[in-house]
């Protein structure tokens, strides 16, 4: 069925790619720059080799679409964009996966597959220049915030709905770009994992199970500035020790529960070497794929800081500082992505996602959604030295697109399920 | 013998001072600075009434110096020097008690003591605008250290030489103060606790052992950055757990040893929410009156930290900031001391005291020295809620006093040692 798939033609695609727009210092494919726009030009370019119609919608993603018997729509979704100095994968390889199974469709099908299907590749998934990810999917899945959008700036001090109107797209209509899923169907998207849970496994590919709910706090404790020469230790109020409590104590709240648990920064006031820290900020981002594990964590957390701070004479003050529920997929789908990898390469796993992706957007929007993750060599992504095997990517996109085939069939099943209720 | 002396007028000298010289922030004379010079003019003003000879020494000290029977000499010193937003005793206690103890003297002796007795205003003890203290003392005893002093400047960008020049000091001959020691018999200082271990005890006064030595470092725990969502717990090279783990350890260290550690400062890199911590800096500032116990301590956190980053798969660095030995106070003199807290109040406290003081300069220069503490109210010092009850401070002055007259008795009881032996 796959006999016109050639996943080698993604890997030489992945490389020219590189050779275009990489540098010694990795991936420049930051978005709405120069370089992005000449990715969005090479890209057009390869799908106008295709029977597909291409247009950029009101939130400045592409679509390309290969009309099918039906208007119901398989959609195959990434990002070319990268952060400044980013590896070869994160993002592309969805968008040239997904171009190599337009190539095969389109071939197999004389140009007329059984559903419609479209690849898009969202507009600035990884927010590098205004700190704000995941623009284009969620202005078209409806959940941008629009007011903290408009007052984003970057360090040059350019608004964001400056910049985009600089690439021709109105701010204030960014979110008409929700027409572009009245007729989706279904979701898939291939990633490289960022982690290295397929790496521990020894694992080619997994199905992702959904992305996890983030509880994103900073935890403010205040004591009392003091002598470090003259304050017995037993009279001392030191917000860095009821901070630094914390962090062991993260890890074994993350361990109970199998989620992931992050202090990433530290700040102590005054934070000089000859006073007891007055203060201490902490922040703490806390993922589960269960919203009630995750709910857990997080009591778990503010108990801990509350006895810690008891116990040290100081106060402790919580700040949420972003907050997102798990995003669970389509069971039929993981059910199906899951066979397309046993096919493929005999085995397979079942991961969450702890960082977000454009999957998610669609997800919340509606769309029946699944991704497949590749193995990640190192366990290191937004990095130059990111990378994946070879043969793990030839696989990936093999069994990706066993899944865009199960796919259109599960679509046509469930149309026939509903014409006959 | 001390019938003339008058406790209370140096509450009102103090008074008077922190009218003349305090605004609503608290006491504002930063040496070198205008408040600072009318101070000076204050004090010798009042030193003018009393047969004393004053002089400013090569390293701006002012001396007011009351000529003995012997030229052996007994010095009285401190500092009238405040950090800005001060409090109201820190430094000119010393300064306006001495100048009570001389007026006592000189009337009860026909201005002819039996050794002479000279009173020091150190300049510069806090260091607060080029953040280097006890630079008087220092000069004078001998332990300034002239390259790194040369390259001290202000927030203003000023050199520490410049602005000396403008007080009519020249930098390069600040240690010609030395002379000063030259017949120096014995030295006392009175200051206030600056910590609570009086307050704690109950107790007005208490007798310095010495000042504790300091072992300064700055620790660097380096690990890996890694996404917060991405990365499972297990495979992480956490750079803040291991430096958190210090904290709480140091804590038992100190307890165990019977000294002082802080954690004052912490740094994260990157320092994002969604990354763990590359790189996690800490400054670690432990004190003990005892130098093996000072060098066990230290030793112990070295040990922690390797474990901690073995632990975690992260590297450690250390890199000592600073270092001074402990600094113990004269054997006699601390008898001296106790007997003059006894008859005054009836009980009496030995501790050591962590901060440095100038009594710590002269003591390294070989002057039989020692220190008497008042209780500090709040136990805090360095800010305008800095206090003393007044009569704890009339009791001080009446003990320093005795101390005083101890102290000549003793100078020239061990002069006749010598012409005896």
């Amino acid at each position: 069925m796959s006999a016109s798939l050639d996943p080698k033609r993604t890997i030489a695609d992945l490389k020219e790619l590189r050779s275009l727009t990489a540098d010694e210092s990795g991936a420049q494919r930051v978005a709405f720059t120069a370089v992005w726009a000449k990715t969005r030009e090479w890209l057009t370019a390869k799908l106008a080799k295709l029977p597909v119609e291409t247009h950029i919608d009101a939130a400045g993603n592409l679509w390309a679409t290969l009309r099918g018997e039906s208007t119901r729509e398989l959609l195959i979704g990434g990002h070319m964009d990268s952060v400044p100095n980013g590896g070869w994968l994160d993002g592309c390889l969805n968008v040239l996966a997904g171009l190599e199974i337009l190539r095969r469709i389109a071939a197999q099908t004389g140009g007329r597959p059984p559903v419609t299907v479209r690849l898009v590749d969202w507009a600035d998934e990884e927010g590098a220049r205004f700190g704000k990810s995941l623009f284009g999917s969620s202005a078209c899945g409806g959940t941008l915030d629009m007011d903290e959008a408009r007052a984003l700036v970057d360090r040059d001090g350019i608004a964001l709905p400056d910049a985009l109107e600089a690439q021709g797209i109105a701010f204030e209509r960014v979110k008409e770009s929700g027409v572009e899923l009245a007729r989706a169907a279904a979701y898939l998207e291939l990633h490289i994992e960022q982690g290295p849970v397929l790496l521990d496994l020894d694992l080619p590919l997994g199905v992702v199970l959904g992305t996890c709910g983030v509880e994103r706090h900073a935890i403010t404790f205040r004591g009392q500035a003091a002598h470090s020469g003259s304050t017995p230790m037993n009279r001392r109020k030191d917000a860095f020790l009821a901070a630094a409590k914390m962090c062991p104590e993260i890890y074994r709240i993350a361990e109970r529960h199998g989620g992931v648990c992050t202090i990433g920064s530290c700040k102590t006031e005054p934070g000089i070497v000859t006073s007891v820290a007055a203060e201490c900020r902490i922040t703490l981002d806390q993922r589960h794929l269960d919203a009630a594990a995750l709910a857990a964590m997080h009591a778990e957390a503010r108990e801990a800081a509350a006895r810690f701070a008891a116990e040290g004479g100081v106060s402790v003050e919580w700040e949420r500082l972003w907050h997102i529920e798990p995003i669970p997929f389509d069971p039929d789908l993981i059910e199906l992505c899951d066979g397309a990898i046993l096919e493929t390469c005999g085995v397979s796993h079942r991961l969450p996602s702890g960082p977000l992706h454009d999957a998610a957007e669609v997800a919340r929007a509606g769309v029946p959604t699944v991704m497949m993750f590749v193995q990640s060599l190192l366990g290191i992504s937004h990095n130059k030295i990111e990378d994946t095997k070879e043969e793990h990517i030839e696989m990936a996109v093999a069994a990706f697109d066993r899944l865009a085939d199960r796919t259109m069939a599960w679509i046509v099943s469930r149309r026939e399920g509903v014409s006959a209720g």
